[in-house]
């Protein structure tokens, strides 16, 4: 293709903070078409459709059956599983014209159980695996960074269903091991699977493949020493206390008009870890409220939290109605009809600095263990933190990394085929409902990624497996009648030869040719001027500065192509075995 | 692929009407979801996929650019082109969570537009075409034949944009011609153009690509002796009218209750075609009244009469408001507020009876040349017939068939560019409005009716370019080992060769297993059974029932690859050069 005829503009003014999205933007990848909804230019299609090819080769090597599932779907369906009720404005609800209730599809276990139903009634059908490459719509509050986080997406999902909980295991790994091969061949090996909080899709086991990169939206706990991964919202805390050798008594102070922990502390003179804070949430169902107590330095966990209570929360809004002295809330005399909970590091400290649950007043010496109930459980409610111990091999070692989820895997269970009463008859005859799982990749988020992870100032490094465009020919002075020859033969070789082969005839400087060609990100650059003609070869060099030579004229189709093949070979050598 | 793990059953019993929607059923190929929504099986989604790679390369031929427009678009996009508002129920309009207006893409005019506004702001830009592969949403309120009239359905829809007329025709031209060889190469070289009227699309030239089958939703008048072809609602009707020599009289004559034109021409014993028939209409708007006069003989062409009117309009519901005498209106003596239209089949007759506006009364003797006023225009608002008059070669010649619409193409001019405000600089630098055409294709609507036509009793007949699977092997007593190991053997030839095989090593009898394979449409079939086995051979046959031959053991992985390679040179033998 020639790059005079590629619609879409590149420029060089900055368009956007966020990397990708600004590069992307300014490559003429992409465009705005509402609030989290984009349209994609040629050259991001064709990065995408490379991605769908890699998918669906792995998806059919671990014995997946593409399908295709509607992107509206009847709200009977999603009744059918109580998500229709039990998920928020994420899942866009309308009528029709005839009145009935829809759904656009954001995720599609349902759909897959409703396809699966009826046509897999016993236990010789199982296992087997259906998966889909679909838009989908989620209608997020906050649509950011171009294609990180969109309302309207294209996404691999998978859908498997077994008949022993080993079974589902055993394709799990199978499906891990997919994932590692998808993100290794995308040209990302560096991408990690964390376990992660299985959320709104129910079930157990499950892990999300994240890039780490400091503009990514999720927290990731890494532990260097034993190769630990958890998601933040997953990862269990752990507080080592070491309590002064006394346990003061509980007294009264005068802290006026200090409220926070920080000020708190600093009246008294005390560290934030010597303090138990209070922290206050509300349910989103009845407004009730929920009164959290941990250590002063913990942050509160609101998905675990929220897992805890089985219920939707958000923070306090105001807490005049619960009988709460702000700022002064600590855990004894305390009289309220909020839940109160105690977080794990809170167990064995003391001589603590709480509330006094009286305006202007604090108390020192609040010593947990003698001054709560001996029924109080402690749960583990808070963040982990950097430095801290690792779950695993219980070192302080602890460190917190930021990451872009592009891929989960969930062991889902029954949750599903439960709720809608899908069943296969067992090797006894009895009806038994099938164990599922299910995997997904967001495909524009992955181009995105790949994008935040492999880019210079002047525009995206694709990887050649999905590089929209394997090789650019710039042809400088395309006037000139020996380099427009030498440029067209060559341009009309590669292609000819299966290569993958973009081209600039047009009659711009040097400057704008090249930095419209670090825009687009071809692997490989063949500068073809006056000058090279002189000296009857062609100067090819890489979009990553990896080698810069002159080759010459004869047989430059050969070696190009060879180039070509080097690159591909270096991104499929750290491609694990399928399993 | 095993057929024992695909998912999905197929059964004998007949299960629609409609061929390819009982066929598709029984073969496993999709399931409702609901109204007019579908799921696809594997083996739709192979034929899907084989499908969209034969548009790709058809599209990408006449230099068309692959992108992706978005499902979800707001609806201040489609109020710039003024559609928003001027499209009906099936156009499905909602809210997102912060309640801004939204529509899901029933088409996508709008979004190409968008996408190349501000982005060709020069003439040295043109032409271009830019195409997608997508899921489209159209509230159909007849969805109906199985994947024939659904409400969701993946669409290839490409837009081409021109500087001038000549430019555009020229494109369509090369459009056209994609055309024909997408569906030759999909193995339905059968499907005709048509001309057709251009609807809510705007324009003035278009073509609809039918393929004839009497499930068709749209009558197709065709002209054997000429090839003239037309859509009936977009297709001229010529009416010749022989006057009797002597015009008589207007009179006033008793029909008592006869209503009808039937009733009427039977109680005053006459012949259809010499009375003149009235039908009323309403605007949707504000149910003002069209009172249309035409030949009795004759129907309306609803589409000529939207056209002629520029609005919505619906049959009379009821004329009690409109002064009207049901069932006696006639063209004389007439006073109404509606608006009153003659059609071109009175042109040249005389002696008619009308209705005499008064109940029980019709007249005689009418004569439009001498009884309406000189100044009476007479307009085509009536449908060709069999039987009537070509409008190119004027014999009496003309055919009405049955027709299935699977593509269509629109000169759509400056409709859309014109009201989005979309422009280029042209050589004089002055600021012009650019010319578009669009050219869509339904996917699963083209394979329902290839199914439509090619199949027999027992199954599709999948022409080898889109069959979801080129051979079947189907092992009859797989326990036997003998077949078992020559079965084995055979499947991972020809596999390792390229070849899509499908492999049959259940269980079954030879009657299922046969019913099956001819549900599943392979049209390669390899039966390998303990009789060929003694005979050291394989039995080679056409799922069209064109051959039947014995194979010898060697070898037969390079004779069943000849034979495909065959059958799809013979499709290929039909597809017309490109231009």
């Amino acid at each position: 293709m020639k790059v005079k005829n590629i619609l879409g503009e590149r420029f060089k003014e900055r368009a956007f903070d966020i990397e990708s999205q600004n590069l992307m933007t300014r490559g003429g990848y992409m465009k705005q078409v509402g609030n989290g909804i984009y349209s994609l230019f040629t050259p991001a299609k064709r990065i995408q459709n490379k991605i769908e090819a890699i998918l669906r080769e792995e998806m059919d090597r671990i014995d997946g059956q593409e399908v295709l599932f509607p992107v509206v779907m009847p709200a009977t369906l999603w009744q059918s599983s109580g998500r229709f009720d039990s998920i928020g404005k994420e899942l866009l609800r309308f009528k029709d014209r005839s009145g009935a209730d829809m759904v656009l599809g954001m995720t599609h276990e349902e759909a897959a159980v409703q396809m699966a139903m009826n046509v897999a009634g016993t236990y010789q059908k199982y296992p087997f695996m259906i998966y889909q490459i679909q838009t989908k719509f989620r209608d997020e509050p906050r649509a950011r960074g171009g294609l990180i986080r969109v309302r309207e997406f294209t996404m691999k999902d998978g859908y498997s269903f077994h008949t022993t909980q080993e079974d589902l295991e055993s394709y799990y790994d199978r499906a891990y091991r997919a994932y590692e091969r998808i993100y290794a061949r995308a040209g990302v090996p560096e991408v990690i699977a964390v376990k992660s909080d299985s959320g709104m899709m129910g079930g157990k086991v499950s892990h999300e493949f994240m890039l780490l990169t400091d503009i990514g939206e999720d927290s990731i706990v890494i532990c260097p020493e034993c190769g630990f991964r958890a998601n933040m919202e997953a990862c269990e805390a752990i507080t080592e206390n070491t309590a002064d050798p006394v346990s003061e008594p509980l007294t009264e102070v005068f802290t006026g008009e200090a409220k926070t922990i920080e000020e708190v502390a600093e009246y008294l003179k005390v560290t934030a870890e010597k303090t138990c804070k209070a922290i206050v949430y509300q349910r989103n169902a009845d407004d009730s409220y929920i009164l959290v107590f941990c250590r002063g330095d913990r942050e509160l966990n609101e998905t675990k939290l929220t897992n805890y209570l089985r219920a939707e929360i958000h923070p306090a809004v105001e807490i005049e109605n619960a009988n709460l002295a702000a700022g002064n809330i600590g855990p004894v005399r305390l009289t309220t009809t909020a839940t109160v909970l105690f977080d794990r590091s809170l167990v064995g400290a003391n001589n603590l600095v709480c509330g006094a649950n009286k305006a202007e007043y604090h108390m020192t010496g609040f010593d947990p263990a003698r001054d709560l109930p001996a029924d109080t459980a402690f749960i583990d409610l808070t963040k982990a933190v950097e430095g801290g111990v690792c779950p695993k091999c219980g070192k302080h070692t602890v460190k917190v990394k930021r990451g872009i989820e592009v891929g989960n895997i969930f062991q889902l269970g029954r949750r599903y085929t439960e709720a809608m009463g899908m069943t296969y008859d067992d090797e006894n005859g009895a009806r038994v409902n099938p164990i599922m799982g299910c995997y997904g990749i967001g495909v524009g988020r992955l181009i995105a990624s790949v994008c935040e992870a492999h880019h210079d100032d002047y525009g995206p490094i694709w990887p050649i497996t999905i590089a929209p465009w394997q090789v650019e020919i710039c042809a400088l002075r395309a006037d000139d009648p020996a380099v427009r020859e030498a440029a067209d033969r060559l341009y009309k070789e590669l292609s000819d030869n299966g290569a993958e082969v973009l081209y600039d005839d047009r009659g711009v400087s040097a400057g704008v040719m090249f930095s419209d060609a670090d825009l687009l990100g071809a692997p490989i650059r063949v500068v073809i001027s006056p000058k090279t003609v002189a000296r009857d070869c062609f100067e090819l060099s890489a979009r990553d500065k990896s080698f810069r030579e002159d080759i010459p004229t004869e047989n430059a189709c050969a070696a190009i192509c060879s180039k070509i093949k080097e690159l591909i070979d270096a991104v499929n050598a750290k491609v694990p075995e399928s399993i």
